[in-house]
């Protein structure tokens, strides 16, 4: 079959001819995939900055978002049968730990991450999960429709989620992002609550698109905005901050942001945030750490999605284009989300 | 190997020499058992009472209250390995569904309950359970010593463990019931809470030992105990009421003796409750049921019981005297719990 | 002023002229009613349902559904001045006890109901109630249009507002029960919630509404209504059942449509609650009172109501026909809610 | 009558003689001081680092810790009456604003803190309270005895209660820093968990105390502590780390021992926090701020302290010796808490 593989970092990876996938294990899984996203976390693993933390063998097939068609399963497998439509949780979990028993999967002691970890991922024809990975579909979805569901919106929603106590009427929330995972925010905070949305970004485009997506306020982050944002709030800051890109100072502006007992979520990474011990005292406020989702957010998510009330804009490649999707979205031509299809 | 079976209700078990169990599936983990708690829902299933909700084919094995040492495992089982002592969650769930997913395991659409429902129990040498029930011990515990914990045990615990949050200092608990779970129960609430702790009886010597368990007040049930309740606690009745009873008039009883905004707990069961829905309204008060526990709820316990913080009183008896254990119990001369070992 | 004032159970209030109260502590205030709500709890005050319970002596003026204009306030009085348009908690609360100080504003030990209680209501030109009862509004709120929000609106958002974290998105809530409480709490669920909303009532004209203001489904209350909700809900019943009806059987009808470790939330009154023991445990299934609700909970409600997401139809009324109102509403000519005007 | 005031700043107070307090509106109490805590704050007042966030003007009396007797109260005052023994909630708040309402009286829109803002503290024989800050003892508690509750006790147990539901059986705590704070951290800890509570400090001496406070293991801060507290967490940290210290480094520490999804608590203050923005997606680790506690929490603590479970160690001084009692503070000669007595 046709993948995707990194041979060396800082190189283009190559679209090689492999084996299909063989079931491994009782519980194993093999997807037919129909959508597979190309996010900027694959960037990161092509220029090697994952090879510490996760420490794949080279060459191997990329790709950790992804849905499809169930191909084979192994004789343990009982909540899918092949033939199904699925979107795939990210990282399969043992179902056996504390964590998983309490329904923390990202916490699983025995987890993988194919396409992270040194385990094939999904830009590929054909894929090997677990059936805890799989989330059933409604047999007429277009894998390549929600595929973008599997990772940036379940850690959008997975956060939004998370901050549904602190979010009840009258509270504000700020977006500091309107990217992918905000748009998918943005509408998870309209979908299940009625906070007050105030989205900050510095590009005035995708600040209009988020008024369309639920924003009630939006605020151009152009150095101002952290007075912008107090001016909003009587002086106070927002209940929480979503703080989707966590890098460049942004972290740091999350903090000023935040109201007095408030929660900062940090989504996104890069940066590196500071604050003196008597602001956590004297505020009585909270930095709050997310990763990714549980299988029941993204079962939650689809529910959401199936129902029209969280969309993302796509735009598909033929799986033989994927550097040429690769390169785009390295170069910030990619509105919305990549998506390669069979 | 032999083995406890109910060929007809309302006759005595026979003990029966039968195969042992085989693995059928990957998750599957056979048991030798070490101990086999008899409990009082194995009376009603000789009685009849299950027939209908549970619906086994007769004859099978009874005997829900299980712990002992790993015997053989499927190809699937990642969690225990051979020779492993262990205590079994009585009911294994599937680990795919979304109340499993959310940790609510006696939700599991998938689950069975061997002993109970129409698959054989552990009053016999070998048990078939899976992968998922088993939570793993100490290698030197005695599976005997702690096996009325997985079934009495993990019911007392859930239920107090789910009203932590009312269970704050200065609020008052009445545990109704001193038997062997409301022993449990009593000793989970001094261990997690600082609660005040009422336990309320109708035998003198349950409420003596009570005291030692760590009761800080205890009423006679002699007909003026809803008084006293509400005499030890300003007339406003207790925050949270364990109703380990629930028949027989003491489901009202714990109703009349739970204060406004406060929570009656369901644990026992055989009587009929009721209350004008203006009861609900004008005291704001609720009524919580419960059954069994999470398989954390059963590895939490654990941890307080090799802490020495939760003990039950056992008497043990050879699985070969198991009829007489049943006649013991029946004829309520079981102190604690009988436990049927090897 | 004028006041409607109960002389006698079981007979007609009359519109007497009585001095304007006065202030008689250091956090009173004295408002200039707007709005009063003529609520059915009214009906059973004149029939004398609620005579013991609250023994108030005849004559008093009733009304507990209020808002208004601050018309004069007590030295201690910081948190409105005169002339701010206001809408008023219905019990005034002490701030001082413990339950005053966890926010659960209806456990106050020291609270009276203004129009229930002993002391006069709000169906006049004047009332007295206290700082604490106090929720300001925007200047050009007009207080007859949200009056109905003070008592019937606070009901029904608690009730809502304390079942979000069981309502996230793939569950589904029964409204039982689409009148004036239930309008309020359809859209309460829509507005906070992304939880499937199916609602049941004897009405199709009030179904018919249902659809307008949320309702995912409807169902007839016309004796299959059970078995509709079941179909619904794939065989399992809801994950929450909001009863706002509560009498003549829909109590237990809302138990028989509350899914395994699901919710019923009794809201209306009247009936009698009853069910075996065994299905608390069997089920792990939950009764929730409810009354009114706290503070917060009506200033949240007024956010949504000024941000246009929760209206009530209402009919208006001068203060002098206040007869001609009791009477339409006891003969069921009044939709939505009646409100007496200045 | 006398009391302890400061003049300027990094120069001793000194001991004056000024007018008694007067009742200034309908909610204010006046106290006759029995016990006066004497804090660190006091000496930062002391040397200025508070004047800025502040802002009192000169002289004026310090003291924010403080218990005694109720001398004369206002018109609008019910809960407490003259003569009744009490302990002051350092901060009186309105009862008035949302947070109030909430139950948040930390985070209160109109709050003083007599002897640290603009209003005179306790270190004097007279003090000016609100009825809001006094809650009421059994009448023969000795003031002195508890007075060090006020603050420093209700900020231990505040950060100990919000954790409760990260600390069930099985979960490991980490008490950084075990001087007066810790000692009723660790109290707290062992009377309303049963979590294992690991105790790191520099002072092998506070750590042979912890023992018996509760403590089930210790480790001295000798530069190995990070690795020693992992090694008794199987590697991972401990699911909550309270941080008393949070200066010179503990703060970085206590990042580097929480546990993946575990929380940071953050109590004391004087460094800089600093993290990847990385470590917090990673790990899905939390930082949690925490002021003082509410008044519920005080209420709590005071059961646990006339139960015993709480105790603290102190020296008394005469309210004319409050300069020794100083000294000795900033010198390191008290061990426990310095109170003032009349």
């Amino acid at each position: 079959m046709k993948a995707v593989r990194v041979h060396a970092y800082h190189e283009d990876p190559t679209i090689d001819d492999i084996p299909e996938p063989k079931l491994s294990g009782p519980l194993d899984v093999i997807i037919k995939v129909g959508g597979a996203g190309v996010c900027r976390t694959d960037l990161h693993i092509i220029n090697g900055d994952w090879s510490e933390a996760m420490g794949p063998e080279l060459p191997y097939v990329i790709g950790h978002e992804n849905a499809g068609w169930v191909h084979e399963i192994g004789d343990g497998v009982t909540n899918v049968a092949v033939g199904d439509t699925v979107i795939l949780h990210p990282q399969p979990s043992c179902g056996l730990c504390l964590a998983c028993r309490a329904g923390k999967d990202m916490q699983c002691e025995n987890a993988f991450f194919p396409g992270l970890s040194n385990n094939d991922g999904g830009m590929a024809e054909y894929l090997r999960t677990t059936a805890r990975a799989c989330v059933k579909l409604n047999p007429d979805t277009n894998p390549a429709d929600v595929a973008a569901l599997a990772d940036a919106g379940i850690t959008a929603y997975h956060a939004v989620r998370k901050a549904v106590p602190q979010l009840y009427p009258g509270t504000t929330a700020v977006v500091q992002g309107a990217g992918g995972l905000g748009h998918i925010g943005i509408q998870s905070l309209a979908a299940i609550t009625a906070t007050r949305i105030i989205v900050v970004d510095r590009n005035p485009d995708a600040l209009a698109l988020a008024e369309q997506l639920g924003a009630d306020e939006t605020v151009l982050a152009d150095g101002t905005h952290i007075d912008a944002v107090k001016d909003l709030t009587n002086g106070k800051g927002a209940d929480v901050v979503f703080d989707f890109v966590a890098e460049q100072g942004a972290e740091l502006d999350a903090w000023a942001m935040t109201a007095p007992a408030g929660y900062q979520y940090v989504i996104g990474y890069g940066g590196e945030f500071k604050a003196p011990t008597l602001d956590f005292v004297a505020g009585e406020k909270n930095v709050i750490g997310n990763i990714v989702g549980t299988y029941n957010d993204l079962a939650e998510l689809m529910v959401l999605a199936q129902a029209g009330k969280v969309t993302l804009h796509t735009r598909q490649y033929p799986l033989g284009s994927a550097l040429e999707a690769i390169h785009d979205l390295d170069a910030g031509r990619v509105r919305g989300r990549a998506i390669l299809v069979p």
